[in-house]
């Protein structure tokens, strides 16, 4: 018995999927076994015709169907019927009629390839078909050696012409220096990798295992970074890590001063942005088994300064009125250019930005929740370092930023710390003997020491901040009541007053865990810039409420809504239509990577929404004023009870 | 006296040629006198209405033609016939009937261009029509600042749409690095460099003096780069070096063996032209007193393997049958993927290549000679480290390229040099007394020590040659007749019989310039190799003679198309149908940095042209054999009288 015989090659074009079945198979169910893309809406009967493919191996010569009769079954009836005479010659066929009888190549054309939906698994976000800007090219037979005075590579651009291709794509330089001379390999399982049709970025002598992503989130604080399978749309692993450059710069403002401040600013903290990222994309490599050759695709998302960071751009124009961008546009380079380590031929596409303080990360938090395609009036308050709100419907849609510093991420608080192992990240206080009950984030090996306090992370400080507000530990202005007679109302060792969370006996570093005065003003300052900066824009549209509130922000999803709304960081709106949607922003970044039809989105929405400026807002200092206080005063009256 | 208000001030768009001219002047006038590119067939005299331009700024507004008349002179009668009232309306004017009377900007569509017609000064070397892939843009008014929230890059975007561009170009990375923010500059004299009309390439806060390209031929032995001006076709400065990858390798063979023999092999020949090539870029820099950062074009020529080795490409499959290379098409990449120091954004065009060893550099001679226009049947000689040759007229082209060694750029002879200050270039020898009479390429600096001999450069040996053939020094068969008792027919300090040119006591080094035995066979292979293809090429086209012999080469020029003949380079042909043609491959490499339609040529030429293989060729052995003598013994009795 003949294995090989037995068992012909399939293998679909331009996925360059392929594999061996058993003779005799029908062809669309050889397509389902391989995983190719083929679109079957009639269920194989022959009735809908939307798995026509074209034989590219034995292609009938001038003699008639004999040579493609040697590797599939010959044109049924009903075949004969639906293609005219010339195109069953050219080797027309519908999947589901022809049956393989021998090693096969056949050619997939758009309109037969069903795209894959893939569902977006944060609550709120859309779910999107898969249609990345890259994609994989099996060449069969490939680098075999000619006869004719051409070149390798225009051996293989035929293999790209039509019908695969209007015309080659054009080959990355890279892609040229690796690319084996002709002769040197044979075995015909080189895999190109086609970039939009025009370019071709890369070359694999064995079909790469995948062929993937990376979207990126800088945020002024967190990094994150989500790598993904574009011929899956999996998530094949996380990263985040903290943005080095904080070290230069606590905010944004700082941080362009640095960058104007000595001569090499501007490309130090770059520097340190990329070599970040650099770290993120080789923990990503080790966590899913990928490397990085086969990262061929990246999206970016970040406010405006990080993005002009990032790509070394001058910041100052941020730093100062009217805070014009450099650019605002979407944006496409090669990682190499930005010393990314991803494929050498891969680009990083940079997501429009909408003005100096709304960037492409309210790009990104508006295509994962799509607020321009509802009715209903939403409002998304993006948490972070700056704090990006987006109000409106379809018909009008309005943001704004406000600076609310790092104490919403847990960053400057005493015992602030991001979402990591350790960190407190719920908090509940008995109402009578005012203890002290809290959730804390626990490290992956379940040791008993991760299961320890090691301080406290934005959800937790939110949490904190209402229930402290709700027992009466702090008051409506945010004052700590001293004269509460409970253990916990206390002074540290320098004599401040503190409010202890988690005593020194039952943390991880042997230290009391505790808010301080400073805190709540921190607190109270961020989530009073949010909240006057909804007032205004909810006056810009006429609204009195909204129908949803969306809280997004690095550590958006473990916010509590009933704590956000206690502690007053919007105004008032019943609690069972706030949602948290956790990073829209690096989900949004993550539906760019994996549909083209989401870029052109991005473009669209970033010339639609309207950018209102605060900081000359004739009412902005009064709405901050009173926003100060713990809840609003005007919502005061509608608190929910707890 | 208001100097600003009588001297108006006038600019031209797209090129961004600006100045001030006298109030009062016709705008024709103000082209010329600004130097900007505007046709005038009649003469002004309002006839040819080929100098149509449209007002930029002062477009009349909806109340009528009232603002236009503050910048122009109001239309007259002859322009209310021309144009359509939509069109006047629009800003269209005619130069050569428009006043100028205030500060004004005017649109020269490419219609109105007149193009400037280049005269390449090698003789045998086409003119060529000025097109340039790149174009300097004026902006007015620049960076001045917005009320708006899109970014800077968004502004000057807006005046590159249409009109000017069909949708603005692409900004590159390097360009938005540099850009300034809103608001630092409203100097509006901001220049912006575009490139093919779809990528702007650099941005300059001052207009450039010039807008600069770099044509370069990389020689197996010799480097050649032209700094052009691209705006007027000027050659402003050239340089040149001996290829330092000859340290690793003197011919392609040996650098091809290199380049695998070991692991960084190919990066190190890289690395070597790559750094010798931005030497001389400085060097041309500093003659012509232009910035790097000018030079925003360059194209390339080269044979094969310096091509691949130039781009990092594995030049493996050059080294072994059928000699394939990995790519033949032209192809552009960034100055910044290859390491250049010109522009950041410019790229590098490298010329198509034919074959393995017909490379780009002869696609630079056909662009120079265009035998593929011409009626009569040409013979074209590249003579290099390998000699390329092309043979036919329009209707068919062959070519056949032949290892040469570096003999015949006076490599590898005893007292070989390249033809630098001290190298003998001419030789001539008295028939009677073999008296040696010598013309040395002298210096720059005009000293006594230039004018003495230091080494014999190619020309200069195939001078010697000949004339040693022709008074009796050398036989046929080239072996040196030793009995001669002349005091130049001696042995050098080793016994080894030589032919004295110049005696030790008049050469700069001290030390006798003689020819020897091997010196003598190194050039009999080299001019023999020559001859053979030439032939074979010849009968292919059953060719017994050619209307036209043009000799090519880095030392082309210099070559005495008498003696090449008297030697036997290639088969008899009347002296006066043999010219030197100077370095047509560098030539060409210029004729396509000025012209885009050149490089479309080169493309058309690249695939018409047929390349005939000598390796396997069954006649080669036979006629190199027969081509050893000097000269060939079929055309010795048609040696022409000296």
């Amino acid at each position: 018995m003949n294995a090989a015989k037995d068992n012909p090659r399939v293998v679909f074009s331009p996925s360059g999927m392929r594999g061996r079945v058993r003779l005799g198979t029908q062809l669309d169910q050889a397509a389902r076994d391989i995983g190719a893309d083929l679109q079957s809406l009639c269920g194989g009967k022959g009735q809908c015709a939307k798995c026509r493919v074209r034989v590219l191996e034995g292609v009938p010569d001038d003699s008639g169907l004999t040579s493609c009769a040697a590797h599939l079954s010959a044109p049924t009836e009903l075949e004969k019927k639906l293609f005219p005479a010339e195109d069953l010659h050219s080797g027309w066929r519908l999947a589901c009629q022809a049956m393989v009888i021998g090693d096969v190549a056949v050619e997939v054309p758009d309109e037969s390839r069903a795209g894959k939906q893939v569902i977006c698994k944060a609550p709120g976000c859309q779910s999107v078909e898969l249609d990345p800007t890259v994609r994989r090219h099996g060449l069969y037979p490939c680098l075999s050696g000619t006869s004719n005075s051409i070149g390798a590579w225009e051996e293989i651009a035929r293999t790209m012409g039509p019908p695969a291709y209007s015309s080659p794509p054009l080959p990355d330089l890279p892609l040229l220096q690796i690319l084996p001379p002709v002769g040197t390999d044979s075995s015909g399982s080189t895999t190109i990798v086609v970039r939009e049709s025009v370019e071709c970025i890369a070359v694999f002598k064995d079909p790469p295992s995948a062929i993937t992503g990376v979207a990126l989130d800088i945020g002024t604080t967190t990094l994150a970074a989500y790598l993904c399978d574009l011929e899956t749309g999996a998530v094949l692993a996380t990263a985040s890590a903290v943005n080095p450059q904080v070290s230069l710069g606590e905010d944004v403002i700082s941080r362009i001063a640095y960058a104007n401040g000595c001569a090499d600013g501007r490309r130090n903290l770059q520097k340190l942005v990329i070599e970040s990222v650099n770290t993120m994309i080789e923990d990503l490599a080790r966590q899913a088994g990928v490397s990085p050759a086969c990262m061929l695709d990246m999206t970016c998302v970040g406010n405006t300064c990080m993005h002009h960071l990032f790509l070394g751009i001058d910041p100052s124009g941020l730093g100062r009125s009217p805070f014009i961008p450099v650019i605002c546009r979407s944006l496409d380079f090669k990682a190499r250019d930005l010393g990314i380590h991803i494929a050498a031929g891969a680009l990083v596409h940079m997501l429009p930005v909408i003005a100096g303080f709304v960037g492409a990360d309210s790009i990104g938090v508006l295509l994962a929740l799509e607020p321009h395609n509802l009715d209903e009036n939403v409002l998304v308050i993006d948490v972070g370092t700056n704090g990006e709100i987006v109000v409106g419907n379809h018909g009008r849609l309005i943001c704004a930023s406000c600076a609310t510093g790092p104490a919403l991420e847990g960053a400057t608080l005493r015992h602030g710390m991001r979402a990591a192992p350790g960190a407190i990240e719920r908090v509940r206080i008995d109402p009578v003997t005012l203890a002290v009950d809290v959730s804390i984030i626990s490290g992956d090996t379940g040791s008993k020491k991760s299961a320890l306090a090691v301080g406290i992370c934005g959800s937790g400080i939110i949490d904190a901040m209402a229930q402290m507000f709700l027992v009466g530990v702090i008051g409506k202005n945010g004052n700590l009541n001293r004269r509460l007679d409970v253990p916990n109302m206390t002074r540290d060792k320098d004599g401040v007053p503190v409010f202890v969370l988690v005593p020194a006996d039952q943390t991880a570093t042997g230290r009391e865990i505790c808010i301080t005065q400073d805190d709540v003003r921190a607190v109270q300052m961020a989530k009073g810039a949010i909240h006057a900066a909804v007032r205004i824009l909810m006056k810009e549209l006429n609204l009195s409420s909204f129908d949803r509130v969306l809280l997004s922000g690095a550590f958006g999803s473990r916010i509590d809504p009933a704590s956000a709304l206690a502690m007053g960081l919007f105004p008032y709106c019943p609690v069972e239509r706030v949602r948290s949607v956790g990073n829209a922003a690096g989900d949004g970044a993550r539906l760019a990577l994996l549909s083209r039809k989401k870029r052109l989105e991005a473009a669209r929405v970033a010339r639609q929404v309207q950018y209102i400026e605060l900081t000359d807002h004739p009412d902005f200092q009064r709405e901050f004023a009173l926003a100060m206080w713990l809840p609003h005063m005007r919502s005061s009256s509608l608190l929910p009870e707890f």
